[in-house]
């Protein structure tokens, strides 16, 4: 049976072999959740980027400019990191130059895997048929906060490792501590995570919408993947 | 209220402050399991080294020497890493000098912090009691498996956050993770360890003894800290 591991933290990737990999990067709240929104909104590309100033590069070759710093939008750029900022019919066909804090960042650090995929609750199910049709070892990498461990993308890891426990072999301890607590709290994710750090510092200067959307399980049927260093709407017949 | 935080793998300590800090570290299978079992049978001290050929330097100037490589016992070594190695009465008063992958390079990455205690199931109430009564803010280091995060560890961060859930103010990602993870499987630990990465690497070599031993909550009742670069009992009236 093939592999599916997880990765907790980018700061443990080195620990990982990905080149033969399918690496699904997660960072719920809230740069994967908001790239997925954006595909959904029919946006033609993300190119995610490591620093500010490359993104503001982007900016004079035409791309819309979204992203983050400490969760806070950065000024002079078109877009925060909020799903809701995609959800604009006026994104259709634009390209977007995206960088956050934590998951454009472990994109970039993911890049050298044989394909890599970006994770959201909100196209959990499409990632999970997706890999089950590929039969390729997967590794989910979690974005994290800052290198550290967090709660959010560490439930994703579980819930996708549950889906796909019957198809994958599963026994690395990240994947089974994530699966077990994705099973222990998937009924009550909202409540589990308000007392989580990420939730806190989100609840500092939003209120609560992003992190319900962020964990609304199956809005969208499609994969966004990595091409060259272009996120990309995946065509369902390839 | 004074903070608790959890680090699951000796490779995310970078992130961490631990100068003010009581760092509690573990490595369940086995090395502070073994380590605390060594001081019920009444060793004087046990140093931490890193490197075998260290190790061997303390052979010559009379010390016992102990550990593993790869979970293995190692040639011309005193002692291999299991807990029932140390129960043996003609250790009383003798000095050991102790190496394993993961366990004793986790207590010297720690070394800078304000005090060192050994973590293990075997001490659980004795080091909860102890954390109450210093009131300094208190990071659990788990020695993880070669870097990485590990199941075994986290349960005790887990269970010992737990115990400490109404002194210490507890809200890293971490530390919520690992006693939600513990809650879920206090009353089934053996069975849910044995899916795990590292049980399975014992199971090649072992029978299932030692990870039972290795589970026991509260045999002892006393302390183990480091001072300079040795481990000592604490002596409880300090």
């Amino acid at each position: 049976m093939t592999q599916l591991t997880t990765c907790l933290s980018p700061q443990l990737l080195p620990l990982h072999q990905i080149q033969d990999k399918i690496v699904v990067v997660v960072d719920i709240l809230r740069a994967t959740s908001s790239m997925v929104t954006a595909f959904a909104y029919n946006v033609e590309s993300v190119t995610p980027v490591p620093t500010l100033a490359d993104c503001r590069l982007f900016k004079n070759e035409g791309f819309v400019t979204a992203g983050e710093r400490g969760g806070q939008k950065v000024e002079g750029f078109d877009l925060g990191n909020s799903p809701f900022d995609f959800m604009n019919h006026e994104l259709q066909g634009r390209h977007l130059a995206f960088t956050t804090t934590n998951g454009s960042q472990a994109i970039v650090l993911a890049s050298e895997a044989k394909q890599v995929l970006i994770g959201s609750f909100l196209n959990l199910s499409a990632t999970a048929g997706y890999l089950m049709a590929q039969k390729s070892p997967v590794l989910i990498l979690c974005a994290g906060w800052k290198g550290n461990f967090n709660i959010e993308d560490t439930l994703y890891a579980g819930a996708l490792a549950q889906k796909l426990e019957t198809t994958f072999e599963i026994s690395d301890d990240a994947s089974l501590a994530a699966i077990t607590l994705y099973n222990g709290v998937a009924g009550h994710m909202k409540e589990f995570l308000g007392k989580s750090s990420h939730a806190k510092r989100l609840a500092g200067f939003k209120n609560q919408k992003d992190l319900e959307f962020c964990l609304k399980r199956d809005q969208f049927g499609f994969n966004v993947v990595l091409q060259n260093t272009r996120l990309l709407k995946l065509d369902p017949s390839t």
